[in-house]
Parts: C-alpha cells; structure tokens; sequence
C-alpha cells in the first residue's frame, strides 16, 4: 500500500470517528496556489483546472477533475470514480454531490490552521456558486477537524520518516561542532551545515537562507533570519536551528554550543544556570505530555519554569506538530494569545509528532533555546531526538 | 536594485495607474498556504504569524508583522516601515489602516487568476474581523487587476530570465532527439532530459513527474501525465511537453519528432498535413496578437484553422501567459468556456509572455502539439522561441 493509500483510508476511518458524511477538497491551479492537504491524496503532483477530490464515510473515493488529467490521477490507485469533464466542472460536480446527498460536506476551511485552510476565498465563492439552488449550499462545515487529525496522526511511515530526517540532523550537527573555530562568521558555519546536507542529499525543513539559524554571541539577531557576518569568539554562546527534510518530513532541533575563553574548562555559571533551566523546562513539558492533555496545559508548565528562574517570558509557542513541514499546525504547545486561534486549547493525540522549544538569552553571552522532537505514544511523550543535556563545548 | 525593489515600484505605479489606493497583501504560515505575489514583495522567504504587506499609490510601503521576522524583512530593504507585534497583529493594523485612510483596500481574491487568489477564505473573515467597526470593511476590493498587471508586464530582468530558460530547453531537446532509439520507452527519454536538466542545473517548470510529458505513438496518454513504458516504434509520432525554471521563471516548449519507416525519407502526408496544420495555426495567431487585442479573439483564430482542416477541436486554450510559473494567469488566449472564467476577455499588454499551443491527433501516427513562446512588443509578438518550421525525423 502507498502512504497515499493509507492516509486516504485514514481519511475515511476519521470521517467515520467524527461522523461527517463528505470531504470536499476544491482546488484549481495548484502550482499557483495549493492546498496543503494534495500531498496526502494526490501526492506531489498537480491539478489544474477546477477540481473536487470527494471522500465519504461510507468509503466512497471520488475525483471530478479535467479529462486531460484523468490518466495521472488514474495511476494513483486511490480513487474509485474519476468524472472527467472538458469545459466546466459545474454540473458533474453537482451531479455527484446530489447522487451522495450528504448532511455535512467538510470544506478545507480553517481560522486555526493554515494547513487545513487551502480553500481560497475565491474558491469559496465558485463552489457556493456550482451548489446554489441545492440544499448543499447549506451544509458546508470546516474539515479543521478532520485535517487536524489526518495530519496529527502519523502511521508508522510517516514516524520512520520523521525519525530519520531527525537522525540526518543528529549527523550534521556532529561535523558542524567539529568544524566550528573561533574567527569563522556564523555565514560560513551556515554554507557547512547546507554542504553536509547535500552530501546526505535532504532539502531544508524551511526556507534555505534562514535553515540553519546560526547566532554567535549576544548581539546575532535571534529568530527566523539566516546567518549573518558575525565571527564567532571566546565567550560566544552559538546557537543553531536547523531541520531537514527527508522523503517528505522534516525535522527540527535547536542546538547551543559554548566556546571557551582562555583558561575555561567548562561554562560560566550564568550559562549553565540558563541551560539547565531551559533542559529542564523541556524535560518538565515531556513528562507532563499525553493523549487528552492541551497544548496550553504544556505551555504553561514550561514557561512557568523560565520566569520562574526570573528570566523573560518567549515570545513564542513552546512547540508546534512536525510532520510534512516544520510548522505542521494542529494542536499547539502554545500560550492563549490572539495569533495561535484555538489550536493551544485543542488535546493531544496518539501519533502526533511535536517540538519542544523554550529559550532564554543569557546577557553578555548569547541565547539558549534548545528544541527536542517528541512523539505522543500511549505511555506518554518519548522523544525522538537525543535530547542535547549539555552544554556542547569548543576550544577557543 | 534588486528584482523585488524593481517590482514593488512597478506595484506602486500600477496602482496610480488602476487609481487605487492601497494594495494589502494579508498571509500567515506561508510554508503552509503560499501567496503566489510574495515572490514579488519579498522573494522565497517565509512569513509566519499573521503578516500584512502593504503598498499604496503614495509610495508606502510598510509591512505589520511578527516581531521575529522583522529582521528577514529588514534585509530586503523593500519596506519604508516595519511595525513589529508578538501577540496580535490586530491592533497595529488597524492603526495602520486609519491612519492611511484608503478609500480602496485591493486584496488577494479572485475567480479568475489563481495567482491572485492567494487569500483563503478563513483569512478573509480573520481580515474583516480586525477591521469590523471600522469603515475600511466595506471597502475591499479584488487586487486582481493590479497582480495581472504586475505579473504580467514582465521587465527585462524578468524576459531575460524566461529567455535563458527557453535557450536552455532548447539545448535538451536537441541533444534528446540525438539519443532517441527505436525501443526506448518513454520513461527512459524522460529520464535523460531530467538528467540534462541537472546538468544544467535548472528545475522544471512544472512537477517533475509530469515533465517533460513524452507520448510516443497513437497510444500514448496526451495530456497533464508523465512518460509511460511505451517504447518508441518506426512510423511513431512522438510529441514532447517541456519547460524548465532558470532563477524562477519558466519556459514551456513542445515539439514533435517523427521515426521514419523503413524506406521512408519523410513524415507520410498525413502526418506532414497535421504538422502543418498545426504550424499555420500558431503562425496566423501570433501574427494578430497585439496589445489591445483580447485573447480570445487570438484563439478563435487558432481553433478555426484546425477545425477547417478537418481535426477535431482541441479541449483547453490556445495559450498562457509564462513567468514565474507555466501557467502563469491573467490575460488567456482561451475560448470563452465557463472553466477559463473572465480571462479570456482581457486585453494584451506589452511585456506578457505567452504560449502558443494548438494540437490534433493523426490517427495511427500520434499526437502534434507544438508550442510556441512569445512575447507582446509595441510592434506585436516576437517569439522567444525559434519556432520548430519542420517535422524532426529520426532514422528508424
């Protein structure tokens, strides 16, 4: 079976659980805009003219889509029905929703993550338009739920995947730590690490030019901004976010790397204190994960541990899902702030992948934040990364 | 200047021309769903938390975004104003608005051109919910005209740009018609344009999987799908479909090769027929393209010469325009089908690249598509290509 295969009897099996009668993927032109859900039903290929990719509880695969692309779609072996049409998509479409006559169709609509939110607002707009007149006009829902767990819910594939772009990284920061000296701009450092990337032949999780961030000491601007022409020096903390993407799935692991001045063996306090508030936050987050416990309910054990310490609150998340890209939406780790929606009050679930990711600048030095993957089994979060638990150390 | 510096001021004076008064281009998580114009205001990068780009027709141009990517943004040196937020984008927004005061807020919606359809439909609602009670919710309008307008008038940055790429197809096609033996399947030609393709380090224009499309002989599937195990046999047609991507913009090219019989020093008379046919189709419509014109009366041209000559009509339009993508929106050479929408009742405009790609079948033989590019000058179409006049034949 293809991961295609099984994420669209996946599809069905969540369609069933939430009792939605129809999911409705309505796309066009997918080189210009794509809906993020096409790389689990379709696979990596595109659509061009108006298509519907139709799926029901009683099992029923059903794609209305241009003639032209009957035979790339065909090859698949996931659909059971394929309507192929020359000059408008509005009557079969029609046609086939009447015949199904479902209570809800799920649209792919969301206000809390964007990657159950492909529906333009255009699109919108044409469906309503190819159903007025019919009752299903009416019954339009939003497939947020149903998105939030196909993607959640990795398979065994889709882990194997994850974990080996995890353990591509692993490799890459190894050499990166051995090929860091003092002098060298946090640029060069950043060519290295996309170099050995090449070598295990990975793409990036995000875009190349901010995949790694690298900062060296306390003045490289933290955040999602690439490398810049900063040298690195005795003293300097050296931060580093980077993930790849293998097969489809990324990774992503923050790192910190302490350079010892003259007559150093180890870290300054300061430093340390700051590691080690950071790992434990981390480490206080996992244990606490499980099925049925919120994103919120994470995030505060974490952030409550950093300000506690009487550091600055993040501002960010304390993680996010991983999965096909590095922000993979969901159920959040996250704060109850106005930009994270409702994803933070949604509940953890079996199979879903996330980071953990607190952080903290220490001053004169440079900024901690170390990121660790884990995965929600039943027992509880296990990690995916070897969790970094110390401060890894260079020769000035 | 940089391409983005040159197209953000081409936007500005688009939008004197349209007499607009502010262009809002309105994102989130754009590694999930991708506005298609963020390629021209800020280039490859991601944004993550709610971002607004905004330009208007008094040469502002200010971006509202998560205080962690203000850095990235900083660096393209695009933006006169960078407002920065952690929790919520709602507030500096609509500060920003009110104080702008626009009569006109142009948005990334449209039933006619993916590539200005960028906002999803949950955006548009989160978009008037941080303008509700404020007058500015009622005054939105479609961006479409002014993203047709940027996209399409291409500088020369950009021609020379789809120009390199179209010399570059041009290359692999002449060393594939060398290589081409009788026996090889489809997949096995596709694959040695791939690997020219890397050797010339360039992308495809559209997925790989589908590109090129090769179809050799009558039974091979024509249209969006990808070479198949069918072997090249004497007295097949074979017809390519091919684009590549040089530093973001595309060429598309299809070109036909015929495997001569034994005995046989040239394409039988049908086949030459067909070839003919279909060279004169294109010849007559780039003739008539001029800025002006709509698309539509260009295709009418097209399809009237092949549907004289006896060969059936060819389901999709006559041609796109070409740029950063294949197909690349706006202005169609189109027939007037319900699937096309509005496009093809736009005006040409000097700087738009087009395809010209009428096809037919010749029964027993294969399929003839050839496409052309071109581009709209002051004194017409030019082709970008150099057009294919003859039938290529190969020894049997």
């Amino acid at each position: 079976m293809t991961l295609i295969q099984e994420k669209v009897n996946q599809a069905i099996e969540i369609l069933k659980e939430q009792e939605i009668d129809m999911w409705l993927t309505f796309v066009r032109e997918t080189s210009g805009v794509r809906d993020p859900v096409l790389d689990f039903l379709v696979g990596s290929g595109d659509l061009t003219w108006q298509s519907a990719l139709i799926f029901t509880r009683n099992g029923d695969k059903i794609a209305v889509i241009g003639n032209l692309e009957k035979d790339a779609l065909q090859r698949l072996d996931v659909f059971d029905e394929l309507t192929g049409y020359d000059t408008s998509i509005s009557e079969p479409l029609r046609d086939t929703i009447t015949r199904l006559n479902p209570n809800q169709i799920a649209i792919n609509t969301s206000r809390n993550n964007v990657h159950a939110d492909g529906l333009t607002h255009a699109m919108y707009e044409i469906l309503r338009g190819h159903l007025k007149e019919t009752p299903y006009v009416d019954r339009l829902v939003s497939a947020e739920p149903i998105i939030n767990a196909l993607r959640g819910r990795k398979t065994s594939v889709e882990q194997a995947r994850v974990k080996k772009a995890i353990e591509i990284t692993d490799k890459i920061y190894q050499s990166t730590f051995e090929y860091i000296k003092v002098g060298m701009t946090e640029i060069e450092i950043g060519a290295y690490m996309h170099k050995l990337a090449g070598e295990y032949d990975v793409t990036f999780a995000w875009p190349a030019d901010s995949c790694p961030a690298v900062n060296s000491g306390p003045y490289s601007p933290v955040g999602h901004t690439g490398p810049t022409d900063i040298k690195v020096e005795r003293g300097h903390l050296i931060h580093f976010d980077f993930g790849v993407k293998y097969e489809g799935y990324c990774s992503d692991i923050q790192r910190v790397v302490y350079v010892l001045r003259e007559g150093e063996t180890s870290a300054p306090p300061e430093v340390q204190r700051g590691f080690i508030t950071v790992r434990t936050a981390i480490e206080k987050s996992r244990e606490a994960m499980k099925a049925g416990a919120t994103g919120n309910s994470i995030d505060v054990i974490s952030r409550e541990i950093i300000t506690d310490s009487g550091y600055p609150e993040y501002p960010y998340a304390l993680g996010h899902q991983l999965g096909r890209v590095a922000h993979d939406g969901g159920a959040l780790l996250g704060p109850l702030w106005d930009k994270y929606g409702e994803s933070p009050n949604q509940k953890l679930e079996v199979g879903q992948v996330f980071t953990i990711e607190p952080g903290l600048a220490v001053p004169n030095f440079g900024y901690i934040g170390l990121e660790e993957d884990v995965v929600i089994t039943k027992n509880g979060a296990e990690y995916f990364t070897t969790p970094q638990t110390e401060i890894v150390l260079i020769k000035g």
